[in-house]
């Protein structure tokens, strides 16, 4: 295989990238941007080399344990389950909550063959049962997928003693975190209910 | 920048990809396809390293001259332009032409800064003035910018003595030869008119 063929087939990887838009990429980087080719191959080998899952928290991290673990302004009594970095981001956003995080990293998608064994669930329990977690709140889309997920690891805590809340169904049914508007996210962080 | 923050910015050097898909990108390729995003990393390299334009028809290749070239087979004594190398794929599809090629790496296109010093016609006005060819073919598209660059080039090619045609507008007016059916580019090849 040529390597113009090999780099085509390379960019497949990507989300939503077909075979004519992969060659489209080709041509565009080793005719417009190369400069910006070298960078992308550069980025994503130190990416794969560098960063790794928080040992608490389990997002993305440079470090063992990412820097808002090891926040002490935060209430460690407090655990938020999202799904992905990006949900963890507008919960930031909305200043309304000041505990901690796990980031699932996905949501359980018989579809698309992710159970609650490979979302890894007993990296969470261990977290969510290390004896400071006072309450876990469910924060997952409120799609089909993400209401799955929270029924089962609302149940799994529960059976281990822990107070667990799912946020308030303020965002709209089969919408996303990602995509709604932040006051309708913080409103429905306060009117959280027991699960 | 965290890593993570320089690899969402290379990424968007692919032409289509706005912030948010390159997020999903990230996540996709650190969480889902840590092995497809290093064969991507080095695929990436590999290319950049070793693809060079051919000294003849200007393709990609990772030779000095392409074998397309080399191969005396062809007909050396007819030359056909086009914008890119899937066209010049989509004229070896058709089976209709057995000449050689000059592929331009693109088209007249004010509106993004390309003009006839940015298409380095120079390269084409040597090849096609070597002494053996005896006829250039435009089969650049029929969009306005193809057709620009068809104008442009067979008057350039013209005023130094060579016989210019183009392929007939059996093409839909608009129209991508990537797009189009093989027939339909056939006939359009079959009907070249004098230019």
């Amino acid at each position: 295989m040529s390597l113009l063929d090999s780099l085509t087939e390379a960019l497949r990887v990507l989300p939503g990238v077909g075979p004519k838009s992969a060659q489209r990429m080709v041509y565009h980087l080793l005719q417009r941007n190369r400069e910006g080719a070298a960078r992308l191959s550069a980025a994503l080998a130190s990416a794969l080399a560098d960063i790794r899952h928080c040992g608490r928290c389990n997002n993305f991290t440079e470090a063992e344990i990412c820097e808002r673990c090891l926040n002490l302004a935060r209430d460690a009594s407090q655990l938020c389950v999202v799904e992905m970095p990006s949900d963890l981001a507008v919960m930031e956003s909305t200043h309304a909550y000041r505990g901690l995080y796990y980031v699932l990293m996905g949501r359980i998608s018989p579809l698309d063959g992710i159970g609650p064994r490979e979302l890894k669930l007993d990296k969470l329990i261990a977290r969510a049962t290390d004896g400071t977690v006072q309450e876990v709140i469910l924060a997952t889309n409120f799609t089909n997928e993400g209401e799955a997920t929270a029924h089962y690891v609302g149940e799994m805590l529960r059976t281990r003693g822990l107070k667990v809340s799912r946020i308030a169904r303020g965002v709209p049914v089969g919408g996303e975190l990602e995509h709604t508007d932040l006051g309708t996210v913080a409103q429905a962080f306060v009117e959280r209910r027991g699960w």
